[in-house]
């Protein structure tokens, strides 16, 4: 069937269809480019949440509770788009999450897809976007983009959402590290989950503190704290309180105008993507080439280092 | 001091010009490809050793004792490059591994270094094989890198080495999870860590059905199948057969000549990086120019896709 004839079963509410679109984006090629075609020009007005965290933080709990909390507030049914790391060696636990989150997720109305981060990073980098832009355009809002936080990538697409959660739990580690690590950028509202555990209120103060020495305000810019939420996502409580949170955040971002900065950055972001896979492309091709081929035999045999050799197979690009 | 001169004296064993050629080499720049243009040529003689495994498997405990079993065997003197993800997340965690490895590693003889992947998961593809041919070039052998097997890079890099051992502990996971992560590609020594602990036996199991599900031997080509090793890193035990298999592991890649095609490997993959780095420079360098700045506005206004925006303003290079 023709991709077109696809997206508009996929737009009347065909569930396999939209599961088709989306392995499409996810393969890539011709076809993923036309799905992007088509659903580029009508999306743009779902609200993409992010959150990220630790393995074992409880994200996926949370993600299919909150997905419970929007789907009672909207009548357009809740997107998911949960990243499964199947790194070589935690692919195990995260098969588990995916079981937990489909347990809390029984509304009709939610849409669940998982995509494997197995191959490049960039290749994740690219098909997330892509995701989000088809559920967007069939009709899903929010969608709600769940990854593990232990990869730059993973968090740069959490942080390219128009409202990022970062979840903690008690004993998670102190503001230094949290600090150095750069969340204070990402999160728009960090959630403590396991909030019945010891040292759920030293994880909240620490975060405080966090963001009290991270404050610098722009008094020429509107600014959002970061509200600090704690949650028992098992048992459910604290997730209503979330989801108001996530729309206080919405609301701002629109009256502010920061909404549209946040989606010029993710387009940007996506574009710059799509350039390193064209120019990869390119690299890969003349690395295969004869001249390529000749200047590895250079760079084995120790005549030329790796830098010199790729900087002579590239010299007519970077000239231009 | 220039370059060359920094690069005697930590031949001489001046540890301390060691380390700042090494953090020449994590900085990049034109200092980081001095450091390379001068170390290439008298590099290539270590046995470079990967290890590779799961957050809390004792990767870090059993680097320590390899290197101590190592420096007994060797007048050379034992590199180490531990791959620190400070992740936003697991930062704290391995901190604390990097304490635990230097705990067990106190000869003269030993030169530990830490590497950061905050920044780019690139910059570290590029990093580390700069590190590695500078311990070698000064004379440390073996060079044992150690990254978590949380993601592709890590994995990548850990499987780039001349001899790679991935570290499982009891309960890790079933064969398929495994084989589904691409191990078995990349492991030529596996080692159940936590021997003691309950299941050790039914991981090793595992494992050894994997090795016969995926053994396909090309009758043409030299096979070496991954031996299994059991240790307690905590109390040494095991250690010295690792250390044993490690050494024979070697002697088959030189009476093969499969070391060669590891080395080209590593080079291949290494000037891969570089050009990826050059290209990605030409590519931020395009998106900022006017013609870049037009598409994005194009893309946002929604007249383009992401891609056939990337598409357009790289027209020119994928013609040629």
């Amino acid at each position: 069937m023709p991709v077109p004839d696809v997206f508009e079963l996929a737009r009347n509410g065909e569930r396999r269809a939209l599961g088709r679109l989306l392995t499409l984006v996810e393969r890539g090629g011709v076809n993923g480019d036309k799905v992007a075609e088509i659903s580029h020009p009508i999306a743009g007005s779902s609200h993409v949440v992010g959150l990220t965290g630790a393995p074992g933080a409880g994200k996926s709990t949370i993600t299919g509770r909150l997905a419970a909390a929007a789907g009672l507030a909207s009548e357009s049914g809740v997107g998911v788009v949960a990243i499964d790391p199947s790194s070589p060696i935690t692919g195990g636990a995260i098969l588990g999450d995916r079981i937990r989150m489909d347990e809390v997720i029984d509304r009709e109305g939610t849409f669940v897809r998982s995509m494997a981060t197995r191959g490049s990073s960039g290749g994740l980098a690219l098909a997330v976007p892509g995701a989000i832009r088809v559920l967007d355009a069939v009709g899903y809002d929010p969608v709600i983009i769940e990854t593990v936080g232990v990869g730059q990538v993973e968090v740069d697409i959490a942080g390219t959402a128009d409202t990022t959660i970062v979840v903690v739990t008690p004993g998670w580690g102190d503001a230094v590290q949290a600090n150095k690590a750069g969340l204070l950028e990402v999160a728009d509202i960090f959630v403590v989950n396991k909030a019945e555990r010891p040292g759920a209120s030293d994880a909240r103060r620490d975060l405080e503190l966090m963001l009290d020495l991270g404050a610098h305000p722009d008094p020429n810019k509107p600014t959002w704290r970061a509200p600090i939420l704690m949650t028992t996502a098992t048992d459910g409580s604290g997730i209503d309180e979330l989801w108001d949170q996530v729309v206080a955040h919405r609301s701002w971002l629109t009256e502010t105008g920061e909404l549209l900065g946040r989606r010029q950055n993710r387009d940007r972001f996506e574009m710059l993507g799509r350039v390193d896979e064209l120019l990869g492309g390119l690299g890969r091709k003349r690395a295969e080439s004869e001249q390529g081929l000749a200047l590895l035999a250079d760079v084995q045999s120790r005549k030329l280092s790796p830098t010199a050799a790729a900087a002579e197979l590239l010299a007519d690009l970077l000239e231009s």
